[in-house]
């Protein structure tokens, strides 16, 4: 098991050759415990660590939902890619109706820091997975923080596109499956946003793809996207479109791959995620 | 989306190239509605149906359990192999403290008949895996009836074992994820057969592995185990070296794979899943 005194070890187990487990620990960004799992690829040693993947998952999911559902596992092994996954919010901030929506508050963090009353004192994920989640793990685990890719799915995808694209140097690989590409004009990321970042639409940009592809923020490698075509949120919420323009315009490499009768589950995600640790191996290497 | 006037479908999700789906129906054998899934591999036809393999969970689990945790399905899908899941117990039944233990009664039938009051009206799940569900699947999905297999963990390992044995023509492949191979002599059982089976011990030997091996039953294939040997159930519960014993007597043949490292969970299992896929596909074939 592995211990420290900064980490409390929920379960480890041994899966296709590595070991996969389950952490808590109390968060400086978040002011709160919080919970993440990490995918040690055999072979990964101090002296010969892994690359890492940081994979965020969508509303209402935790740090277990992607490594359980998506079974990214086996290629990550394979290909010796270490995976770390969060949370979609914090939790036990008591903040009052946190618990009232399932896309605002609780299981719904946005992977951003709040700057708005009452959210803005534990609603931090975007500080937690830009710096502290990565700089712990790579204290307490064998990975290559030389070597860092990011994923998502859905919200999680949001936040994987936002967060490479704001820093390239430190996300050096990203990939998402049906990501809300431009929440500041959909009615997840309005709802989110409004709450946490507040009414002035300036402020929001910095926290959607499409806006800093506008802006300006370019990531030097292929984005690679999968969507399904039969996605129930697929014209309400992500609208891939807007991402694929803005990007030509941008002259930002993206590919996206559209796949006929697929839908926003897991059912999809597990589809797909062995080409997506493909992706970011061909990046990033392997142990 | 399936539908009939015999089934309810909960969801259905392209998966892979295939469909996997949630269903539920009113079951003639436990009296009850009953909810079981199914995935069918890219290719099948009612003209070019798929053989099937029936996978049996463990304790506390459901019909969804192995299909979101196992990973079974990228091979099957591959390989051209329908799988079809079902419930761990019946549900609804209400007899009186069949929610008081995790390991007896809901979540817990034992893939048998029961025979003892008030068990007995409902919980029927040995008829329901052995007749009921094999046919009403069959009839209602491209799954080839002439070429049906059947693998389980832990408790479903200990159904999926008696079922072949018991039915070797009925049952063409079989194996099985860190099973309980004799459970007359172990807590789990003893606890489930005195429930459903009653004092007589005589009685349980039909519903035992090791008793049926014992007792002149043979799979005329080769039976592929996988164990955990850092499985937390292995020398209270599991016991394989009694499975082996009896093997060994009996001549049947018999493949146990011990893995060191490995406990009981869905970690342990989706290392090897695909490894029991293509045993069952290397005898059943594929679409």
């Amino acid at each position: 098991m592995t211990s420290s005194n900064v980490l409390q070890t929920r379960s480890e187990h041994l899966c296709h050759g590595g070991r996969v487990g389950f952490y808590s620990h109390a968060s400086a960004a978040l002011g709160l415990d919080a919970r993440f799992a990490v995918f040690v690829p055999p072979g990964a040693t101090a002296a010969r660590p892994a690359p890492v993947v940081h994979v965020l998952a969508g509303l209402t999911c935790t740090e277990e939902t992607f490594f359980i559902k998506a079974h990214a596992l086996a290629e990550a092994a394979r290909l010796g890619v270490a995976l770390v996954a969060t949370d979609t919010s914090p939790r036990g901030a008591h903040v009052p109706g946190e618990e009232d929506s399932w896309d605002f508050g609780i299981g719904a963090g946005f992977y951003l820091d709040a700057t708005q009353e009452p959210w803005s004192q534990h609603y931090r994920m975007g500080s937690y997975i830009a710096q502290e989640l990565p700089a712990l793990t790579e204290q307490l685990f064998p990975l290559d923080g030389t070597r860092r890719g990011i994923m998502g799915h859905s919200m999680g995808g949001h936040g994987a596109l936002v967060h490479a694209l704001r820093a390239p140097d430190f996300w050096k690989s990203v990939s998402a499956f049906a990501p809300i590409v431009h929440p500041s004009v959909v009615p997840w990321g309005e709802k989110a946003f409004t709450g946490y970042l507040g009414p002035d639409r300036q402020t929001w940009r910095a926290q959607d793809a499409v806006c800093l592809l506008e802006d300006g923020y370019r990531h030097p490698t292929d984005i690679l996207i999968d969507q399904g075509e039969a996605d129930q949120f697929l014209e309400r919420e992500l609208k891939p479109d807007l991402l694929e323009e803005a990007a030509q315009k941008a002259g930002q490499a993206l590919r996206i791959r559209r796949h006929a009768g697929y839908d926003h589950s897991y059912w999809f995600v597990q589809s797909f995620a062995a080409d997506h640790i493909r992706h970011h191996a061909a990046v990033l290497g392997g142990v």
